[in-house]
């Protein structure tokens, strides 16, 4: 290591161990406390909207120098209205149920020791993610309302916004009595200081990887600390025989092209041979109105409607997370056919299957390993708002400690707690 | 790569990939197939008792020439009567109710999708232990009843012994038809084995090291397939200054000597200070009537009664893991220096207050950080059995995942399944 890199892996597991003496208090606060909290951070975030507007600035005028996608660009970008957005997200954070405390099970053992299994925050929640200040104010909100404090690595490209956003949500906490130390960029060092957090065992108790594949499968790969794979969603929608035409429809078309950039939108379309004749051609035509280019197998390729255009597809295509208006398309002999299909291919997050068939739904849910499988519903659903779990902080495709959307209790773990009055074990 | 290693690595990524396969047919077996499975399983011990011990008497010579230490030779040996025990653990967990789709949570949603986050298996377990033949019964045994295939690496030490039992396993999984793949072991394929399925991320979804703490250290550092950190427990009982004397001495005695060599024993003592002059002498004595040898700090010296003897302990001994009729011993001023003290030095497993206080026990189980917390109880209840969840594969000592003992319903997994008539999201 460099001198300099002495100093940043000095200066990084500071930070990681001051946010740990800060996840005491935040351990034992009440929820009036936190809620407290959260309302002074988005009151700060609106009252020194000007101030973060100008600090953005830096970053995008970076951005564009460095000839960043207008897509980025866009994340990148903050404007008032958008902190304010933001700042409501963490009054809605608010509103919702503190999950420390909640007890999942318990019991009184045959010798009269009381026992419960008790939700406990993680501690220190490291999260990694890219050139997305508005993920800045929403890890902290997650993270504190469950109790942890958050070290936060937004990257280089928002690092001006990122460290302003920190610095006004740092203040907010001191207001309400709660530790600055509570959340913490580490923006200021670079990959560097992203290495040393990934390996800060002992100091960080999860890592939350935030972004596109390559960001995900590195911090997957090269951290010490457990972190959780989220959010790569190669998705499938299956049309059975028994498949209605108008829902097939419905589902392909809203799973593909409701939001084509995120991780819960349709990569691949299966559809049993028996429905080549009439629903897949109405499906093919309904995806190319909506401007979807379709990457089709032959089968497929004969049936497309006059005036649809059609390019051959690959294996490389049904191993594809196009996040783009792409498909992949391919006619299955059977149902079996769509499994094996989607066990070779999946990353995992959601599939669907169009049927009217109850023997097709039930064998599709049991053929699968996927986090989510939605019957007779599009693949969008497979979120954190839409289940119910009032906010996410990602969308787990790992089958330890947390399956599908993540909201504030799988950002917890758990203590066991006994009592008794003298008991020994016999 | 030399060419052997070469050969270990396709020999066993192939055995994961053929448990990959079978896992898929345990996921779908009914409970009553899988307790069918796992009679046959017991039968077929029972019934291969004397070649069991045969092949085990090979691993025990060699253990001997070796200069195994007695306690691991005594943990390698195998007896008929052993093997009957063995056998009669595998009855119990047919009793077990089956963790494969009981429904954690469910609603249905204001749009009327109807949601379910279902129980279902990992699909493969790997596991990774010392010489300890029994081991791979149980896994084998826990693995099945939770759908779950299982690769085996019980080490070269016991490589005869495991080799025979999995065969016989194979030979009874059969005879039910379920897959013989379903029970594999590598132990043949030697260290380079063990770090082949360390590394066929993909195909094992979860490792479980069970052993000493340089075992489990190696496979939470060198795996790149999730692994869960089990059983290293620094435990610690504290004596508050309300402790009952013979609760403390009751209490004390039990933690640290009803079985000494386990991950729930007691480790380190500490005494407030207002009861240096009753109760600490009490327990010290009836630590030394045990034939327990006290590491003690200088103020538990002073009080010390006349005939029992104390060495002086160092930072070292509060750090250690004894596993021996060895305890540390150190008086703190108030309840907050135990905190930190047991902050400092814990491996998070159990810790024990001993208090007639209600404030000092819900600052203690507040201001920890551990698996498990016992109010006025034995360390030694830390425990899969105990705690009611039937079995163990281990005591997990991390955050993620599991907490604490993992029974059955810890080999399993989650999938969230939506059940619509054709939504779409707006």
């Amino acid at each position: 290591m460099t001198a300099t890199d002495v100093d940043v892996e000095k200066a990084v597991l500071e930070a990681c161990q001051r946010a740990k003496v800060a996840s005491r208090s935040l351990a034992t606060s009440t929820r009036a406390q936190k809620d407290a909290a959260l309302e002074a951070m988005a009151d700060a975030l609106v009252a020194n909207a000007a101030a973060l507007v100008e600090a953005n600035a830096k970053d995008v005028q970076r951005g564009r120098d460095n000839d960043m996608s207008p897509g980025l660009l866009d994340r990148l970008t903050l404007t008032e209205a958008r902190i304010g957005t933001i700042a409501e997200a963490l009054r809605f954070v608010a509103t919702l149920p503190d999950p420390v405390g909640e007890v999942r099970r318990g019991s009184t053992l045959p010798n009269g020791l009381r026992l419960i299994e008790k939700q406990v925050p993680l501690g220190v929640v490291g999260m990694i993610y890219e050139a997305r200040p508005n993920v800045t104010v929403d890890a902290a909100g997650l993270a504190l309302k469950s109790g942890n404090a958050a070290v936060l690595r937004g990257g280089s490209a928002a690092a001006s916004s990122n460290e302003a956003i920190v610095a006004v949500l740092q203040d907010a906490l001191e207001t309400v009595g709660l530790p600055r130390d509570a959340v913490q960029s580490i923006d200021a060092y670079g990959r560097e200081g992203a290495r040393v957090l990934m390996n800060a065992r002992g100091l960080v108790d999860v890592l939350v990887p935030r972004g596109g594949r390559d960001l995900i499968q590195t911090v997957v790969r090269e951290s010490t600390v457990p972190a959780i794979e989220t959010g790569e969603g190669n998705c499938h929608v299956y049309l059975d025989a028994s498949a209605p035409l108008q829902r097939a429809v419905d589902i392909v078309l809203n799973s593909k092209t409701h939001r084509v950039g995120v991780c819960n939108a349709a990569e691949t379309l299966l559809v049993h041979k028996d429905r080549v004749g009439d629903v897949l051609p109405a499906v093919l035509q309904a995806l190319a109105d909506a401007g979807v280019t379709l990457h089709v197998d032959g089968a497929t390729a004969q049936v497309a409607p006059a005036g649809v255009e059609t390019v051959a597809a690959t294996d490389e295509d049904y191993a594809t997370e196009y996040l783009s208006l792409d498909i992949a398309v391919k006619v299955v002999d059977d149902l079996e056919e769509a499994l094996a299909h989607i066990r070779r291919f999946t990353t995992g997050h959601t599939e669907a299957i169009v049927t009217d068939d109850i023997g097709s739904a039930d064998r599709f849910v049991a053929g699968l390993d996927s986090a989510a499988i939605m019957v007779n519903a599009s693949t969008r659903f497979t979120d954190g708002g839409e289940f119910g779990l009032g906010a996410e902080i990602g969308i787990s495709t790992q089958k330890l400690h947390a399956r599908g959307p993540m909201g504030l209790g799988e950002l917890t773990t758990t203590t066991w707690i006994a009592y008794g009055d003298g008991h020994v074990r016999g």
